[in-house]
């Protein structure tokens, strides 16, 4: 489909914007949604001037982590291209990654005669952990021919990168996990799955075993396991499928890391709505497309705060008729899956979206609700339809056959 | 799917009517789209007693030629079988084209010491290009083992088929435009992409210089280009896969000869829709399955013209009694795609669709509108499902499995 779509791409100077509320989707409490107990009279107001309906982030039935959350949303189907959970962490801890690395999610561990005791180091404070991930950094900045750079995270976990000279062979991952995941065995050695991974593997156990030196007197962390093992996924470009200049304008690293895998431009940003905003007004000529990604919903759901994600919606609200000033001439709201306040997780619920532009049928929905957007004329559809319908709506898609 | 399908058929006595009203869906002027704004009582009470929905006839945000259009409401997954522009401009010119043919859109041009001045040799008048397509006729009747076919266009267009003497193998049509695109750079060589292109080739040079040798004296139209250099796609028959003897009945030559390339018959036909029905009754007997064409809805769309287009579904609409006179067991009314009247253009929109037959829920769409069919029980789905739920309607699909 992505290759249909590129063949049909014809340039123009119209804007995209891609409005993610993270997490958006809800479940009722007392009778309503947190979107059906929000007060949001500009969204519902454009809702009756939109395309709606609901997109399903993965398939029917599957909860998306934030990766095939927004693969999807960004046009790409979410069940071909698997982002590893260490590309991941890395991209959370605000890790650039490149072509040439692999990325791994670590965990500091007690071990006592050759057995692991903790798995998690009796979840040492982020302070210790930081300091110790600190000293591995000093005494480890080369194994063979891979750079290696470490990245401190919260507790026991922490994110190593192996960065070789060169792009790596696509298998170069391919190397179990070294967690046992029981307390009491033996922490396993990272064994090369196939050929590409051999060197891969020699620089883990060399890593593995210099820790465990450099670690040795520690009492709790003296360590470390590795999980996740995996290279960026060489996914094709946002440029080169959908001929979008496309500017992430987020501020938490691993929405701008999601971003940067699929080419986005992704300078760092310090703020919220508003900073987001001024922002994207301030690179409005440089892009076509401009993904902009508003956190805290999520965040609020994953607590369980159903007012505070409600209230966090209205907050965006407010700033509807700001972004409808800066005169997109295509705006799509949405989330990149649902999270419930009332589960206090992602799930695998179909996410709100309109999409406003000329070309509308319109006056479908009341509401930008979960009920109001069933009555849309958008359906029930793949998150990855998403992207060609707003190409469609910007009039960036030729016609196809004669 | 198709071999599924294929794997269920069983025959009967029953007949399947298909209208297609060309560039049928809409978007509101005035808050009415071209369907809202029509009187149409008769479709709207069939609309109450059918099942109905909206296609989507290639995929979200595409908009379809009228080649991937019917391909769809036909059955056939257009983003699998690939209409050449060659074929499709042959087909339009009323050219009955066969397995052992290739098909090429010309355009006279104007050249200048080897260099293209004129694309479109000044767009000269039909009468004059008619007149050139006769004696280049005259003159070049065969060319290696291909016969030569000309079919004059409108203006500078004109169509070329190479028919050689047994079928063309699969990729015989891989060979480029030798139009440069650009005025004031040299035309293009027809060079043959693989083994299975090299004779076709050879011919189209061949035919490039003697038809500069017969025009060289021509002051505007002294050079000829070749575009969309194709072959029949070898599309299973409508029959061999459904179990269908299927009757075109359509006045325009390119649908008649769309309708053929799945193998319907497709005898000449003039007039409108009043000639259309009497040509279908006189035919019952002997199909099992009835395309009917309504050309004008699309041509009244794209030229911009609301009323028109609401005008003619009006037409049409008062031919509905007459069509349930004939009693088919399955009268299936959409389109091939939308033509908003305000895009003046084809469209990716979803396409209204009712199938009235006796076992529907019905009830729920209160007119056959787009928005009424939005309410409707087949929901938004692809074009190429259509016709599986006519052949299930008709009682022509067995059980699935025990």
């Amino acid at each position: 489909m992505q290759e249909l779509i590129r063949g049909l791409i014809q340039k123009n100077n119209s804007k995209i914007f891609m409005v993610v509320l993270d997490g958006l989707g809800g479940l009722p409490v007392n009778g309503k949604t947190e979107l059906e107990a929000a007060r949001t009279p500009n969204l519902d107001s454009l809702s009756k001037r939109s395309a709606t309906g609901l997109h399903i982030p993965v398939s029917y039935g599957i909860t998306p982590g934030s990766g095939p959350g927004h693969l999807g949303i960004f046009g790409y189907d979410p069940r071909e291209w698997l982002i590893g959970r260490g590309v991941l962490e890395a991209l959370g801890l605000g890790i650039e990654l490149k072509d040439t690395d692999v990325a791994i999610r670590c965990n500091y561990a007690t071990i006592r005669e050759g057995l692991v005791k903790d798995r998690r180091a009796g979840r040492i404070p982020t302070e210790n952990s930081k300091k110790l991930t600190a000293r591995l950094q000093d005494e480890i900045n080369q194994i063979d021919e891979a750079e290696i750079i470490f990245a401190a995270g919260m507790e026991h976990r922490f994110a190593v990168i192996f960065r070789f000279p060169e792009p790596l062979e696509a298998g170069s991952d391919n190397i179990n996990d070294t967690d046992p995941q029981k307390d009491g065995k033996h922490p396993l050695k990272p064994v090369p799955g196939n050929h590409q991974s051999e060197r891969v593997a020699r620089v883990a156990e060399k890593l593995i075993e210099r820790a465990k030196e450099i670690l040795r007197n520690e009492e709790k962390a003296n360590y470390i396991l590795l999980r996740g093992i995996s290279q960026v996924p060489s996914i094709p470009s946002f440029e080169d499928i959908f001929g979008l200049r496309a500017l992430a304008v987020a501020v938490y690293p691993m929405y701008r890391g999601l971003a940067r895998l699929v080419g986005m431009d992704t300078p760092p940003l310090n703020g919220d709505i508003k900073e987001e905003l001024d922002f994207l007004k301030e690179n409005l000529s440089e892009y076509d497309f401009f993904f902009m990604h508003v956190k805290k919903v999520d965040s609020y759901g994953e607590d369980g705060n159903f007012e505070g994600k409600a209230g966090k919606i209205e907050e965006f609200d407010s700033y509807v008729p700001d972004l409808l000033e800066l005169a997109p001439d295509v705006l799509i709201v949405t989330g990149d899956h649902a999270t419930p306040a009332v589960m206090r997780e992602h799930s695998w619920h179909p996410v709100p979206v309109m999409i406003h532009a000329p070309y509308v049928l319109g006056g479908l929905s009341e509401a930008f609700t979960e009920r109001e957007c069933l009555r849309g004329e958008l359906g029930i559809f793949p998150a990855y339809n998403i992207l060609p319908l707003a190409l469609a709506n910007a009039g960036r898609l030729k016609k196809y056959g004669a």
